[in-house]
């Protein structure tokens, strides 16, 4: 790889910023900074735009964490999502998924990431005693919460805060659930990890 | 999957912007989304400002078709590089990729694309005339073209391209070359098409 810049700065510097994108490496920023210039009126100009606008708008929700252009963010100001369940999440793209899926109209509560000792990351370090304070606030009101479900991943870190979150809610008083373990829909049990498989058959249901 | 937008309009937009993209569907470019708003001092600013400089600065090199912030290009202007020797290649991506392996210090000629007959591409779409143009004017100057290499994919449109070029320039008198065929560097035999391992054979040379 010879190190000189092969197009002029500015394409460099929009090549290298993309590089930086999840999912995007250097060759693959390349072809896409050649894809945005290729369409610039259509493309390039819009993404310039939209990315400015969306820089200039965008507000973390001070009530649940989310990322919208209004705070408090359009999921906690619904009034057809039902107050009384909150769905915890670890971050904003499980709060994204879980809408996809729109399997529920509840409100979210977005943790901002997981336990993890190891990594410094306490307690203190999420939007944990925020959680707390939003279920004690409402407690006695119409808009009361009767049940948090901790929606956070399968993994070690998630369970940990998972734990967590549940002894800190204990004294609250209100419910407090978890996702299912269980085969993925279209999920193949060949493929399937033993721990998956254990939980699935102990939690059978009847037929 | 609900239909109902997740975050506000900025967001939404920026997301639809970003799975248009190549290497980016809908989930990607919102996992990207989500990046670029977490980072917005360090990623999300940056790239609108990127994105509007290079929209701004961004040009069609009217002498080899290159993009760059300066028309002629940089390639096409600089000094060190061989007048005699233009390789021709079919897209600004197959250009970077030869830079990056800088193996010669030659001038380009972007054709934009191959003859395809039935996607109704003919050579007038193509920036064909302009190569010969381009050989002819300086045929009896200190930068005469010696050495024409085609360098087009090894794809059917490619070599009818490569095919209908050298039967244009037959008459100038340059040296019309091509890429050699044969095993990639790091390739593996049994992996390799017949047509690969005939021409690698047929191709080979001394030890």
């Amino acid at each position: 790889m010879s190190a000189k810049p092969i197009a002029g700065p500015e394409i460099e510097r929009l090549i290298q910023l993309l590089a930086r994108l999840p999912g995007l490496g250097p060759r693959s920023a390349r072809r896409a900074a050649l894809h945005l210039i290729k369409k610039k009126e259509q493309l390039l100009v819009p993404l310039a735009t939209a990315a400015a606008e969306a820089a200039d708008k965008v507000r973390v929700c001070s009530t649940c964490g989310n990322v919208d252009t209004a705070d408090p963010c359009s999921v906690c100001t619904d009034p057809r999502r039902d107050p009384g369940t909150i769905i915890v999440v670890e971050d904003v793209s499980d709060l994204w998924a879980l809408e996809r899926a729109g399997a529920m109209s509840a409100r979210y509560h977005v943790l901002g990431g997981t336990l993890s000792p190891l990594d410094g990351v306490g307690p203190e370090d999420l939007n944990i005693a925020a959680l707390v304070d939003r279920v004690v606030s409402v407690a006695n009101s119409e808009n009361a919460v009767k049940e948090v479900i901790i929606a956070v991943n399968a993994t070690v870190e998630g369970q940990t805060t998972a734990h967590y979150l549940a002894d800190q809610l204990a004294d609250t008083g209100v419910k407090v659930s978890r996702l299912a373990h269980g085969v993925p829909v279209g999920g193949e049990l060949d493929y399937l990890d033993e721990g998956t498989l254990a939980a699935a058959l102990q939690r059978r249901s009847d037929f």
